[in-house]
């Protein structure tokens, strides 16, 4: 009861990631699955269901939090070790490209657990509110692609992936300490957090045109009935589509150093994306 | 002149380590260099003659064995942070498949540190004895390619390893204290040592034929000078030339959780490996 009540207190955007949350939970676990379960405040709410819905499951968390959530809610736990293979993972994310199912993943930090358990799993669920999508990658999420790496290594993939693909790769620094630091994840790892978005932008831009008709005898300018001109705002042009997050993910991947890419690729046919929206229905991807 | 009256005092395989060593360094360290350097018994000879050579270069060693040799033999010591790129990377290795030039390096644990090493420098110079080169990888080096993997993946990259591209897959543990524990590299990582040999061994077995001439009016079992037959064992049938260590590289590589493999493949121009013999001279792959 107290967790209803407590969602009816709450911001709509709480009540979107509550709706994905449940229904990732009630289509994708089932009594005596082995449940792989990420970090973020959506999937507290799939702790929660999986406990309202009394399942009997071993859940693995990938992050101390997650553990901790786990056991509060009385849940039972193990761990990759005991359980190499999960029947279902279930993650928030950052963005997910609509058109191809790409997702950015893992910003928080912890890049390769996040991969490690979604590549252990049979069945992949990502969760989120439906702010998250985009029709390309970096329209939503502007704090770039995570990358991480071992720590000898980060100044030259930050480099080589700035020479591949433009953008700024930056190492991550946490500044809320008395003196700043370079951010070290659990596996001891630096995170490159790789901005993309400034070539998106630019190239956006440049192919801002406006709308002209050539379909009379001479081509004219497009007039609307409010007597207004149109410009096309191609964000789709080939430029931007050539953005092959595929090829771009094995390129870094297979970088010395490199440890695992925030990316996850529609290339299984096992990934479902959950969007909720404030008036508590959820779109499938 | 101590390391030379050392030299003529040791077997023959340290001559022909040095030999490599000393032509390594002569070809391809001049002043004014970043040098990397990897670690193990041959690059001792190669910090002794960069001394010896007096050459004024800057150094990077990838464990600390080899900084400490880099220190007592008065060199410079820098970082990959400061130096991002190296002008060479000098480093030994456990075997060298001739026809292909591909190597299996990091058997000692620090597979991603030499990887990163030698994907920042421009030269890449390998050296060893030549009882390190074989005809096929897993002829001479017995104790499998190294995978250096994020310990929670451990379990089941073996497993996709073993899967994939069968033989053995197995996590390296340490015997050599009171009680054996699992190995630990300096990346806080674990090493699988993927003993791949058992089914190049299998085949190769099935594949040992009895000549027979078959260039007369009927085939015939055939005889030389001394009345001996020949059992051709014809090592190289498709099902051993059939591993493609490019494509196995990548697909390990790309797998979440691994680091790094090690492997060494010919994909670069930039790659010298040379042999020393016991008489002193060097071959050049």
């Amino acid at each position: 009861m107290l967790d209803l009540i407590m969602s009816q207190t709450v911001d709509g955007l709480d009540v979107a990631k509550k709706a994905a949350a449940v229904k990732a939970v009630d289509n994708h676990v089932k009594n005596g699955f082995t449940v792989g379960i990420g970090s973020g405040t959506t999937i507290i709410h799939a702790i929660q269901r999986i406990k309202q819905n009394k399942l009997d499951v071993q859940c693995i968390g990938i992050c101390p939090t997650t553990l901790d959530l786990i056991l509060e809610n009385g849940l039972k736990l193990t761990d990759l070790s005991t359980h190499p293979e999960l029947d279902v993972f279930i993650d928030g994310f950052d963005e997910v490209e609509i058109s191809t199912k790409s997702l950015i993943v893992g910003a928080c930090g912890r890049v390769a657990a996040v991969k490690i358990a979604a590549n252990a799993s049979k069945q992949i669920v990502f969760i989120a509110d439906n702010s998250k999508q985009s029709q390309r990658l970096g329209q939503v999420f502007h704090e770039g692609i995570p990358i991480e790496v071992i720590p000898v290594a980060a100044k030259r993939v930050a480099q080589e992936v700035e020479k591949l693909f433009k953008g700024n790769a930056v190492l991550r620094v946490r500044t809320d300490s008395v003196e700043p630091f370079v951010f070290l994840n659990e596996n001891k790892n630096h995170i490159i957090d790789w901005m993309f978005t400034d070539v998106w932008h630019k190239r956006s831009r440049r192919n801002a045109v406006l709308r002209v008709r050539t379909d009379s005898v001479e081509p004219f300018v497009f007039l609307n009935e409010n007597k207004n001109h149109i410009i096309d705002w191609m964000f789709t042009d080939d430029g931007v589509k050539g953005r092959k997050w595929d090829d771009i993910y094995r390129t870094i991947k297979l970088m010395s150093g490199v440890v695992d890419v925030g990316l996850v690729l529609n290339d299984k046919s096992n990934i479902t994306v959950y969007l909720g929206a404030k008036d508590g229905h959820v779109d499938t991807l």
